[in-house]
């Protein structure tokens, strides 16, 4: 059955998914690179860059292997596509990632502001959805035809889908850095009242991998 | 030079230090034994058992006799020692810990019911503060003639030597386990703004050691 995951969210050590003072030229923010090191390592992200060679494999590889495996189509919040709050600066904006998104299948963005499909090279297509996390998920669930949804990101938009019960599996890395502030992955969620019980623990030099599951049998 | 240090101080992946509903049954809160699991398997709390042939060696281990060494004096929060808020309820109540406590040096409890110092078999006096941490601190210190002071918690003990910028080090034991609810150490708290950074990070099975300093060099 088609599921809705999130699949390597790297937080810090004190719980945040991101840094403070996120803007144009620092879209993690503050120290949020720092998040990503396990991730920069592997050779999923390597080939990402267009040379695999220079990749690691082992556990960080395999997670992040596993974040793109059976992923039939993607959510995400307004700023995982777009820089600033309001309304679309400009039309020439096509995202963060360039002509060629690493996503490869439909991926739906949440936003109040409307705007045509964003059709991308290599099987990305970018559809902005101004009616609520629901019809954006049944959207996905559809395009990804019994495969897996995948959320990406960020907080405020993983905290929407879980306190509506929608989220059925959380992959998180922690990563060894403190933030102190920005966004908190934990704050305002009751993780364990939702019925998320850690299911697999997979520590490695770079990050600690935990899969929370919902009530697992 | 003597610092105040949290050592072995356990936290669930989703940053809390004690799961909720603590009571005198349940002094962790609900779920919290399993945030020592990595600690109970150790050589050093079998030891304070009575039995260390039991006990395993690693970094688990490595970990929770650092937390015993060089230490000359601890700092406790109130709850830390006593089941409930309020005037002491009885003052046959001696503690967590049982005639022998695993202190074996000077503890200072802050409270704001004055009670004449508990000495234990073995080593440890229980000493009740009631004029502020400073004070505690200052008293510990000089206990500890120039060893370390270990601050055992809770959290909201922690938080106050926190944010009176007089914790030099910590080292945290993240374990794969969530609780959801409780006390977040990570809440209302800005490490990085205190000056803290992750120096050392060592992820074993059971648990992620971090140990974290203000303004490492």
């Amino acid at each position: 059955m088609s599921e809705l995951k999130v699949q390597c969210f790297s937080i810090s050590l004190d719980g945040f998914g991101a840094g403070p003072n996120q803007s144009l030229q620092s879209p993690l923010g503050e120290g949020g690179e720092g998040l990503h090191t396990w991730f920069f390592g592997t050779r999923t992200f390597q080939r990402m860059l267009g040379d695999e060679s220079k990749g690691t494999d082992g556990p960080d590889e395999d997670f992040a292997a596993r974040g793109f495996a059976n992923i039939g189509a993607w959510i995400l919040g307004r700023n995982m596509f777009g820089p600033v709050r309001g309304p679309w600066p400009d039309e020439s904006w096509k995202g963060w990632w360039g002509e060629e998104p690493p996503y490869h299948v439909p991926v739906y963005v949440l936003t109040h502001h409307p705007r045509a499909p964003l059709e991308m090279k290599g099987g990305t297509t970018f559809y902005f959805v101004t009616d609520g996390i629901e019809s954006a998920l049944a959207q996905a669930k559809k395009a990804a035809n019994g495969k897996d949804v995948r959320l990406g990101g960020g907080v405020a938009t993983i905290h929407e889908y879980l306190k509506a019960g929608l989220v059925d599996e959380m992959h998180l890395a922690i990563s060894p850095v403190v933030l102190g502030s920005g966004e908190s992955l934990f704050a305002g969620v009751d993780l364990a009242s939702l019925g998320f019980q850690c299911v697999e623990h997979v520590p490695t030099s770079a990050a600690t991998h935990v899969v929370l599951r919902k009530n697992p049998r």
